[in-house]
């Protein structure tokens, strides 16, 4: 449910509450921390103050707050015990559907974490692929305890920037979408390249999966983002353009088998709020790519 | 065994036929056929002549030269019953090695085949990836009779002209090898760049298979072409190019993790006696590639 | 002044004719002949009508027509005896301004195709340079009598769609402006490059003349395009950047002097109306470019 | 007159001297302080010794030596008193033949730096342009006298070596020459361009002019470099490539003027002793270039 920042702004305190209240994870002395502080100019100034507040709460309390996340694809996960929130969130990335190894894998790296640095791991899910998560797992198992509590505010700060992003509505909304684009260009002929059939895939290990499929439009680009409406998963990806199927409908020669058939890009993204332009300049014979804007 | 041109031309006529009169396929009568025509002028002509020996030989004995030949990854190929040469050239492209499932799929189009046309289907392995032999095979069996016989006399002047090649030295050598080489700019640098990992990989129907692995020297090649004095064999290719390691090494900032990482080539090659030119010019955030000279 | 379509659509015959009988030279019947042709769907299908007057009338009033057009840059254009319009359109070209050489070729050319044709030389000269229409001339010089009397009706009607599109609005308008539009990525950062330097050059022969100067915003474009809101003048261009400035300001070694310093880009325009994006990727050692879309 | 090392390891010392004793401008001594270190091992080392003998003069020595050069392109070159070697260098860039205003601003500039420095200036001409010659005189007017005496060293070091490499041979040979190359890839057809017209350009201040002009060959190169066996000159230079030409060769469609023409690669040498190779890779609405190898 939508909630206009405006009429958050003059709602009875109760009201603002129950209706920001579950931002942070079974932590409504937050919203109710900021209430007075109202109205406030922006969403991101919502949020920011929200996040202040957990920010200035003694170290106990900001403790017991931390260690009330859920474990990622921990058996809370597999018992149906997580906030609708955590639930969601969490199926987004694929984590409610681990295999047994993939399963136990992230228990061990659960029980490791919470016996090094006393809380649970908490990472904003839905800015990391699969295998993202697991990077960053490894890594912050190796910081100190101090960073890693800062790491995991941080972290917070992205969960909850984006409930906030998709329950209140107004001026100033905190910029959480990222966006992958792409462009497909025929060198040969000195135009866009239309109707190229276009496949992303998303890595995992060694493994590539298929998340999203277009094709080229007049002007050589997909009529939608790649990825768009969301913060850009962090992870490794590949762009396959079927550009052999374009050169052999233009009756173009191209070898047999053609030079080049299928054109993989393949690139990472690190920034989720970012705009990845990736375009594929093509002959039958050449191509290039780059990070674009 | 390595036999000098001048000698076979000088050579008593059965010592000439006992040299050579293995090239065709249990037919030592085109040895025979080309003896009074010495002395040759190159190995490219003795291999001419006995080319044209065949193409002139009555229908019959052109057919049953053809139905001499085994089947390929056939039951001969299985009970060991292969003529040395045939069983090399084979195992070759793996042949030799085939699964169940493979060995049945051969089985069926050697039928299908040989149903149809009368004779063997006939290819010169040492041109051809696995892949490209099931697609002739497929492709062929579409042919009507005049032009794939036709086509097997071709096949057989390419297998036995690399038989001469690796027979006969001399003047005149018929061209039978490729090369597959690679070049890495970094032209963030603008220079050559230098112990950048390479691998090369063959496809097989969707799977990748790696043939080879090098390393950049200071002039950004490799020390030795990464398929070369040998026919390059038709079929679909990937380079891998380690470039994140290559960034990472000269410590320039390429994002974490690296937007450009393992930088896929995939290309395909159609003429086994071309020199393919596959560079790569990169920087952190771009790269292109094409067909160079 | 401007006049709207849907006035002119219920407008008195007669003022209709005051409004647009100047578009054709000298011509008002053509307006006359389609007043009873109203209402008009679109501008363009106004022009469309002029112009089927136009190709419609006895051929000695297309003639007398065609001859009532003034010599390009000729005695009438110095005496200031043209009408406003046409001499409006030929100032913009610098056909006002010639020295007394070109005034004698063009006088010298005038005279050859009169001679030929039995009319004056007729060319859109907004849609094109200096250099083009002497390119033109030369060339139209060589055809036979009826396709040069084809040629100068097409040009008549590039000319009146402008008048037109100057003088009416309305729904429909025919497209008669272009667009030329640069872009300029630093691939050694992977990001657009701010405050580029470009400079545009226009050819005359061998000598290049600047007629614009820009420099790259936030995203690496210009804020306005290089050439818009008008025809693309057909001729041959040179954009100018001063990438070494760029990346000396970024502090990054180039060489000395650097490698590069000013890229020049060189073009022709061949379609007026078209869009020519022509854009800059460059590193201190390379670049490219293509015509983008 | 070529001498062999072997020989001048075993000459008389008089004959040694005779022989490279005219090396360093009017200062026999350098090469009489190095005959008893005979013999040497290569061509380098011999030269390395005389530099030696002359940074270990005293330093009145030293700076009479110094002074013994002629002023770059003065009043001696003007009255043909220069050494004969002085006279060749100073011509081989055109310093022989300027113009009254030329010579006017190499007289101010001598006078400035003799009364800065007291010594004259002293470069090494065979490594520059005229461009980088007038450049090197304002930049190195800026120095303080220590720097600027270890310049004009280094120089005279460039000069003796070239001087060196011109009169002995034998093993370990300085390196003194660079190159340059270039390489032109038609992507459109995924092959070299052969044909295609080449010129190479040397700037003087906004002017360019042309010093080479080649045409490609079956590999998409040119039979000898653009610039070799020579020290390759620091300036500006462009080459300019005939490409609409090679593609109107062809039959390709390219626009009406081809959008690509003559197409300029504008760049700058600042290591005379290396190997610039600066190729194009092109299609008829696209091309790249980057500094090779």
């Amino acid at each position: 449910m939508f909630h206009a920042l405006a009429d958050l702004n003059r709602a009875a305190p109760a009201d603002f509450c129950a209706a920001v209240g579950d931002t942070f994870e079974l932590a409504p002395w937050v919203a109710e921390a900021v209430v007075g502080q109202r109205p406030f100019a922006s969403v991101t100034a919502l949020h920011e103050a929200m996040m202040g507040a957990v920010r200035a709460a003694p170290r106990d309390r900001q403790l017991a707050f931390v260690c009330g996340h859920p474990d990622l694809a921990g058996k809370a996960a597999r018992a149906g015990a997580l906030t609708a929130e955590s639930r969601h969130e969490q199926a987004s990335v694929g984590l409610d559907t681990l295999s047994e190894e993939e399963f136990a894998r992230f228990h061990r790296l659960n029980d490791a974490y919470k016996q090094k640095f006393g809380f649970p791991f908490i990472v904003c899910v839905r800015r990391h692929t699969r295998d993202s998560i697991l990077n960053q797992f490894e890594r912050r198992l190796r910081h100190d305890a101090a960073t890693e509590f800062a790491t995991a505010l941080q972290e917070i700060a992205f969960i909850t920037r984006l409930r906030i992003a998709a329950k209140v509505t107004g001026e100033g909304m905190p910029r959480v979408d990222g966006r992958l684009s792409t462009h497909v260009l025929d060198t040969h002929a000195g135009r866009p390249a239309m109707g190229v059939a276009i496949e992303l895939y998303e890595f995992t290990g060694d493994r590539a999966h298929r998340i999203a499929t277009a094709a080229t439009n007049a002007d050589g680009r997909t009529d939608a983002p790649l990825i768009g409406g969301r913060p850009l998963p962090i992870g490794r990806y590949e762009l396959r353009f079927a550009i052999g199927d374009h050169f052999r409908s233009r009756g173009i020669e191209q070898g047999d088998p053609p030079f080049l058939d299928i054109v993989p890009l393949r690139f990472s993204i690190a920034e989720p709020e970012g705009h990845y332009h990736v375009p594929l300049l093509c002959t039958p014979w050449s191509y290039s790519t780059y990070r674009g804007s």
